[in-house]
């Protein structure tokens, strides 16, 4: 073991850290260096360069330090069935007096749309209506959304729809505010240049319609970079609503099919952000607490958020599949998507998400059940989980007990499990729960994909740095990190 | 029982109202009409007057309907060690100009006030430091903290102490923003008007230097209208802080007293709005929502962060308090503080905290151990956890699951306890962890209390409706409601 007095001078500790990257050194548990009051567990191995880091005398870099600090962000969120016709006094409450509405074509015939356009209309606030979100936004259609709220130069922005709609009210909002940046100012590093969101916003409330993707909640917005092929977002913690309305009876109408794809983004939202690398581990320390990215790892506050979630995805996504009269689980999973999200906008997600981009951009032309479209269509939701089994079996050895939990979230009696097994035993637990479901693929074979895509995939995967950086157990160096990206594709496979 | 089809006429609705309130009239479970998706648990069992209520084809009384939502908003928290030394950054990033330091004489010699002003210098903002606040407010020190702000006119806020601290602060920010307003326009009714607060407040940043009030993330401001010789306070959540700072290296100075007792404070607050009646119980329901209160009853976001506050504080404060060498409990009960926060924050607290405004403020003359002031103090925590176990022996009838799910977190098995043994078995544990912290009164006689004080205590809990209207099994009629607060302070007397 490494003496906690160990002194290196910074260029060979430099040298002493590349070096050492590999080494899985595994020091004796009463090493008094690594105590961690803020969190229960490891997430990794510490390696001998852990030990070099940390005792160093001075730091060898700033972009090697580990962060220290976690911060919570979150919208207030308003639940309750009914709730939707008080937007209206909500806006007339923070005297705006110019909102910009923003859906889809779907959703503005619904009757969470007549209740907000009738709450407005009631307090006598003058309002327009964009009602071109394209599900699954594209830089394209975002910049529409943009083009058309600019002239309008509203106060205040009220969306109403699914997370496309969400996210690209954040953008509206976002440009508008920043009328002269250019579009990648803000678009997350390496693909744009991922600057912070140092301006006020204008006040958002989001209405979401489905059960999903938490964006009530979160400072997250996603869309395809048609240029670079490649599904991308902005994320900073100012982005997020200043208000989420959760209405269950707005979630009433989503076909079964909708419900089971949607929850199946919360289940991955919550089980990523649960097994995320913890907060402390992440570099490098931002030396302005603006640029702490809201995907920070782990942490105590979005743990409680993320277990809680999955808990109640596990009990109530069943029913709310099978039965579109359960209004208690429907309920139960409006409020599912938004704990998750605030557990997830604020720890980050990983390996689920990273890897499902490419696999809905590169649908070989899979067309899901249930989804009445006239083009191919992998869900989301459907792309996030199709890898799951492989992920949580890969990441279990960076957090064993963590995983044991998840895995008795889903109802394993874990008493007599080995630590050892917590992989093989959450990604069955996972397995099981998505072939009960029913309607879902069995694998990337079923989605049309074949072993020669998948360095595509793999090469599809490697841009997501952001979302890549919290992922337990994923190696730094690019060509390993390809090598066990790969293994997690073959293996979800088929099974 | 009575058919869900029941239709009475609104006066005699309101007849059979006032004579079926205390008919404690059990339906059977299977009736449809109390299914309730948002919660766990019925709080209390359903009168026949419940029925008559719901199933009435007219509202007899907007006073009388249900609330149906439940909001929820925190401050932003960030935590970790050293994290005070960003906030000048915070303020820059924010592009405060003029910042008006609150603190008190105490905490003005502390380190973490030589970081905050330290922080500020660095960035070059102006800054101004009250450092007069008295610990427990007085309405003339709250009224003199403002008479130094205003004329000062700051655009942001910078609190570092305790609740005391926070508070005065929270105050200060309201009437900078209201200069027109009468200092009781947003006092809690019935004392003050308790009118919402309608305008935005400028940024206000807390950094607490103890681990109790949670006040970091809570709308709340308390302090002793002298003149109603009441304790009271305003509570909306728009005067909640834009930030918290939570820094465990602040509540390293704390004192092994002050410890316990801000540490008893955090074990009610998540004990109380865990057991609070639930949002949907609440009357009246709000016209506009910015009427619904921030003390709304117990809803199923609060009840995660009450939960995991009540178990931290259970396992970390006995080690906080015996050990000032033990920073990982000293850091847990500072999260946990803020976990309570934001769980009371909008849930509220009932009887306990009832009770304890007119123990504190009728003090015969008791100087608790370990504090070094010079007059008679019984802290507030103390002053609230000495009636706790006489509390949830009450309580426990409303929804012994809840009290049992309470017991637990206390290390009791609870496997084999019936139902109806919840309020004792959880009052039994509250007695054993509050003599095993050490240094405790055992019942208000320790606090130099007689049974002659007991009615001039219950008439000063009466004005305390804004939390009494949150007590599970209190009843609604006044001359009922005294007999039951007599018989929780005799019970408090001696244990």
């Amino acid at each position: 073991m490494v003496a906690p007095s160990i002194r290196v001078a910074p260029s060979a500790a430099n040298r002493a850290l590349n070096l050492l990257r590999t080494v899985q050194y595994t020091h004796p548990p009463s090493c008094p260096c690594h105590s961690n009051p803020n969190h229960h567990h490891h997430h990794r191995t510490p390696t001998l360069a852990d030990h070099v880091r940390r005792h160093m005398a001075t730091p060898v870099d700033p972009s090697r330090q580990k962060e220290y600090a976690f911060e919570m962000a979150a919208s207030s969120i308003r639940f309750g069935p009914g709730a939707t016709k008080e937007v209206g006094m909500d806006f007339a409450n923070m005297q705006a007096k110019r909102v910009c509405i923003v859906t889809d074509q779907n959703v503005s015939k619904l009757d969470a749309m007549k209740q907000a356009v009738e709450g407005l209309s009631r307090e006598g606030i003058e309002f327009t209506v964009f009602d071109k979100v394209r599900v699954e936004p594209k830089d394209y259609s975002v910049k529409e959304a943009i083009a058309f709220a600019k002239p309008y130069n509203p106060d205040a922005f009220l969306a109403v729809g699914g997370g496309s709609v969400i996210d690209t009210a954040k953008l509206m909002n976002l440009y508008t505010v920043y009328p002269e940046a250019d579009f990648l100012d803000f678009v997350n590093a390496p693909l744009g240049k991922g600057l912070p969101v140092e301006r006020k916003l204008k006040p958002l409330v989001a209405v979401p319609t489905t059960a999903g993707t938490g964006s009530e909640t979160t400072g997250t917005a996603i869309f395809d970079l048609v240029s670079k092929k490649a599904k991308t977002g902005i994320a900073h913690r100012n982005l997020k609503p200043t208000l989420g309305i959760c209405d269950p009876l707005n979630t009433r109408t989503m076909p079964s099919a909708v419900h089971a794809s949607s929850g199946l983004d919360v289940l991955c939202h919550s089980l990523e952000s649960w097994t995320a690398i913890p907060y402390n581990e992440r570099t490098p320390r931002p030396t302005n607490p603006i640029n702490r990215p809201a995907y920070q790892g782990a942490n105590p506050i979005s743990d409680i958020f993320s277990l809680q979630a999955l808990r109640d995805t596990v009990k109530y996504l069943p029913r709310a599949v099978k039965d579109p009269d359960d209004f208690e689980a429907q309920s139960k999973m409006l409020l599912a998507a938004t704990l998750a999200g605030v557990g997830f906008g604020n720890a980050g997600v990983h390996l689920c998400h990273g890897m499902s981009y490419p696999i809905s951009s590169q649908n070989p032309g899979y067309k899901h059940a249930g989804y009445d479209v006239e083009h191919p269509i992998i869900p989301h939701g459907v792309s996030v989980a199709v890898t799951a089994p492989a992920v949580f079996r890969f990441t279990a050895a960076s957090n064993p007990d963590r995983h044991l939990a998840a895995a008795e979230a889903f109802g394993v009696d874990i008493s007599n499990v080995k630590r050892e097994s917590a992989g093989e035993v959450l990604g069955e637990a996972i397995t099981k729960f998505l072939a009960e479901l029913g309607d879902q693929p069995r694998g990337l074979k079923d989605l049309g994909f074949k072993s020669s895509d998948i360095d595509s995939l793999v090469e599809g995967t490697i841009p997501q740095k952001r979302v890549l950086m919290l992922a337990p157990n994923l190696n730094e160096e690019l060509e390993v990190e390809k090598i066990e990206l790969r293994g997690l594709l073959e293996q979800s496979m088929d099974y």
